[in-house]
C-alpha cells in the first residue's frame, strides 16, 4: 500500500509557513505500514492541484491532500479533486453547512455567506465530518484508488487522519498485521550517547529483525526509543513491547521519564498527586512558561495552586521575600522556592531564576540558570548552563526543572 | 522564468527531520522574480530521484535538488543527475577531491576513502565549490534547461544559492524586476470576513494584476493579509506597498494589529512603553501564558513587571483579595486586575478568567472566558466565548486579552 502526500498554498512554496504535515502524515502511515514515497507541494491553483493529484495517482494506492479547503476564492482543492474524479458536480451537503452554521453561532459571530462553499462535496465523495473547524474532510474514489481531502490547520488534519483515514486505509489495504508502537520518552542525554547506551540491545534486535528501535529527537523535549513490531494480533504486539520495553528501561533507568502520551509535566504531576502534594511555582526569567504547561494538563489543579511571575527583580524582594542584592544564584532560588511556598500555601516550591540574555546581569553570563527546590523535608538548588540563545535557555530551563522536580519526587515513597 | 525544488531524503518522508529548505529556496528565488510552483520530496531512491527531476524539468526552466550528495551509499543525486543529462559518466574532480582531504586534514580527521565519492562530477556540469561542508554543489545543464545540486545540510545549501545559483539563475532570466512583499496582520475577522470586507481592493487589484494579495491563517494568532508586487526598483516597490497597505488598513481599521515581524505581545509591550506603563498580570485558566508570550521579547523588562498565576480559587482569595464566591465573572475579573496592579505596583493590570473545560464551573459553561483591565483611568470587564476544547479556549483567551489590553492602550495618546 503506497499513498502519497500532496498540500496545497501558495505561502508554503514561499516559507511563509512551513509544511510539517506531509512529514507527520508519513510517520503515521509508516506505523502503519503504509510508505509514502512522494511528497509534493503546490500553490492554490486549481490546474496544478489537479495536475499533482493526476501524477500522484499515478504512482501511489492513495493521495492525502492537505489545505485549499477553506472559504476564500483562493480555496480550490475541492474544485481539483472533482475534476480528477472525471468532472463530477459539486452539491452542497446540508449537515455540513449546518454545522458550519453552528459553529458561527456558538461563537456569537455572523457568518459570511462564503463559509457555505466549504459544504461543497463532490458527487461520489463522502464526508469526514468537521469537529474542530469549518471545513470538513472528504473521502473521494478515483477509480480503485481514492483521494483524501484534509484542511492544512494541523491540528484538524490531525484529527481526521487519525480519526478516518487511517481507518478506511487499513480497511482498503487488507492487510489484518498489527503493526504497534511503544514510544519511550528519555532526558538527559544526547543521541549518540543513548546510542552507545543501547548498543547491545540494538545488535539484537538487528538479528531479530523485530522489534525495530528507532531514535527521534524532539528538541527541547529530548529524545524518543521508538519500539515497533509487527504482529498477528494486539496481545501479541504488547507482549513483545513490554518486554522490549523493559530491556530498554533496564539500560536507561532513570533518564526513561515516560512513555506514550506522557509528558514531563504530566509525569511530574502524578508524582505530586500520588503523595498528596501541592505545587507553587516562582518563575523569573521563564515568565510564566513552567505553569502554562502543568496547567495545560487536564486535572492539574488537583495539585497545581499556582505561582508568581517575579520578573522584576521588587517583586522577589517584596512578595517572596528574597534577600536585597544579586538575584541569580542558588540563596536566592531557595529564598524563591520556599517563599511561594509559604505565600501560596503549598507543600512544595519549585522556582527559577537565570540569566536569559541577551547580556549578562550582575556579572553571571547568559545561560546561566539557578533552580530552586523547597520540599516539606527540605530545600536546595542547583545551577545549570543552558547555552546562549534566549528562547532555548528559557525552553532549556522548563524542562530541567521539571526533571529536576521529578527526581526529586521519585526518591520520596507515595 | 520557473525554478522547482525537489529535497532529497528518507528522513524528510517520515517527520525525523521537517523539510525547511524547499520553502526558503522558494522564498529566496521569489524574491528575485522567479516562480518555484512546485516543490517535491523523494526518498533516496535513484529511480525516483531520476523521475522527479524529469517531471519537474517538464514544466519548469530550473531545478535544484537539495540533499542527496553524501558520500555514503544512500546518497545518490548525482548518478539521478547523469541519468538525466543523457547517461553521462561520473568523473573525479581532483580539485574537488583536494578540497575533501584538505578539510579532513585541517580537523585532524581521518579520511574514510567513501568521502572522495564526493568528487565525482557528471560529464557536462560544472563545479559549485564547496566552503562549509565536503560536498560540492553541481551546475548541470540539460538541453536549454539546468539542474543545480546542493547539500541537504542548511547552512551550506544557503551559502551556494546566494553565491551560484541565484546569480546563475538571474543571468539565464535576464530579468532585473524586484519582487517585494508586505504583511498585514490583523486579528478578530474571520478568512472569509476579511475577503468580504476587502471585496472591493481585490476586485480592483485583480484588474490591475499587480500587486497581488494573500491571505494566510496563523491560527489562534490571527490571519495574514500579504501584499506582493513586482517592480523595477525596490524604491518603486515601496511605494507600492505603501500605497495599498494604507487602502487595506482604511478597509480593516484597527483589526490590523501589526505588519511583518511584529507581533501581538510586541505591539502591547511597544504601546505600554510609549505611554510609560507598567503591566502586571493576573491569570487563572491561562496559568501564566500571557506572561511567557509577553517575557519571550527582548525588552520586556522595561515594562513587565510580573504576574500573579492564580490557579487555585484560595490564591485569588488571599493574595489578589477577589471577594468569596464565584470565580468566572466580570467583577471578578476586575477584582483580580486590580488586586495584581496593587500588588505588584503596576500602572495597568491585566486579568483572564474562565472555564477551560473539560467541565462547566458553578454553572458557567466551558469556553467561557473573563478578561478584565485595570488601567489608572479606571477598570472594566469584558466577557467572551471561545469554543470548547481546552487548549483552544486557553490560546484563545491569550490573544484576545492581549487585543483589548492593545485597543484600550490605543485609545490613550502616547
Amino acid at each position: 500500500m503506497r499513498c502519497d502526500v500532496l498540500v496545497v498554498g501558495t505561502e508554503l512554496l514561499l516559507g511563509q509557513i512551513n509544511d510539517t504535515n506531509s512529514s507527520w502524515i508519513g510517520d503515521r502511515l509508516a506505523l502503519h505500514g503504509i510508505g509514502s514515497l512522494m511528497q509534493v507541494k503546490v500553490g492554490d491553483n486549481v490546474g496544478r492541484i489537479e495536475a499533482a493529484l493526476r501524477l500522484l495517482l499515478d504512482g501511489a494506492d492513495a493521495v492525502i491532500v492537505s489545505g485549499g479547503l477553506g472559504p476564500t476564492h483562493d480555496d480550490v482543492t475541492r474544485e481539483a479533486i472533482a475534476a480528477v474524479m472525471g468532472g463530477v458536480e459539486l452539491v452542497p451537503d446540508e449537515a455540513v453547512a449546518d454545522r458550519i452554521r453552528d459553529l458561527f453561532a456558538r461563537r456569537g459571530r455572523r457568518m459570511p455567506e462564503n463559509n457555505l462553499r466549504q459544504a461543497l462535496v463532490p458527487v461520489g465523495a463522502t464526508v469526514i465530518a468537521q469537529t474542530r473547524g469549518t471545513a470538513p474532510g472528504l473521502i473521494c474514489p478515483v477509480g480503485s484508488k481514492v483521494v483524501y481531502a484534509v484542511p492544512g490547520v494541523p491540528h484538524e488534519m490531525k484529527d481526521m487522519l487519525e480519526r478516518a483515514i487511517i481507518p478506511d486505509l487499513v480497511a482498503r489495504s487488507g492487510d489484518t498485521a498489527v503493526i504497534a508502537s511503544r514510544v519511550l520518552k528519555t532526558w538527559g542525554e544526547s543521541e549518540s550517547g543513548l546510542n552507545e547506551r543501547l548498543d547491545g540491545i540494538i545488535a539484537r534486535l538487528d538479528e531479530l529483525g523485530d522489534p525495530t528501535v528507532a531514535f527521534l529527537a524532539r528538541g527541547w523535549e529530548g529524545l524518543e526509543v521508538r519500539l515497533t513490531t509487527r504482529q498477528d494480533t494486539d496481545v501479541a504486539a504488547a507482549l513483545v513491547l513490554d518486554e522490549w520495553e523493559a530491556e530498554v528501561r533496564g539500560v536507561l533507568g532513570p533518564l526513561v521519564f515516560g512513555v506514550g502520551q506522557q509528558s514531563m509535566e504530566s509525569i511530574v504531576l502524578d508524582l505530586l498527586r500520588d503523595r498528596g502534594l501541592t505545587l507553587a511555582l516562582a518563575e523569573s526569567l521563564t515568565g510564566g512558561l513552567v505553569a502554562s504547561r502543568l496547567t495545560a494538563i487536564l486535572g492539574a489543579s488537583d495539585v497545581f495552586r499556582g505561582g508568581i511571575v517575579s520578573y522584576a527583580s521588587e517583586v522577589k524582594f517584596d512578595l517572596l521575600e528574597v534577600s536585597q542584592g544579586p538575584v541569580v544564584n542558588e540563596p536566592a532560588a531557595v529564598e524563591m522556592a520556599e517563599g511561594v511556598q509559604r505565600l501560596l500555601h503549598a507543600d512544595v516550591g519549585l522556582s527559577l531564576t537565570g540569566v536569559a540574555g541577551p547580556a549578562e546581569q550582575d556579572g553571571v553570563p547568559v545561560g546561566t540558570v539557578c533552580i530552586g527546590v523547597a520540599l516539606p523535608t527540605g530545600s536546595h538548588a542547583v545551577t545549570v548552563q543552558l547555552g546562549t540563545l534566549r528562547e532555548q535557555v528559557r525552553q532549556f530551563a522548563v524542562i530541567n526543572s521539571l526533571d529536576l522536580l521529578r527526581r526529586r519526587l521519585q526518591l520520596t515513597a507515595p
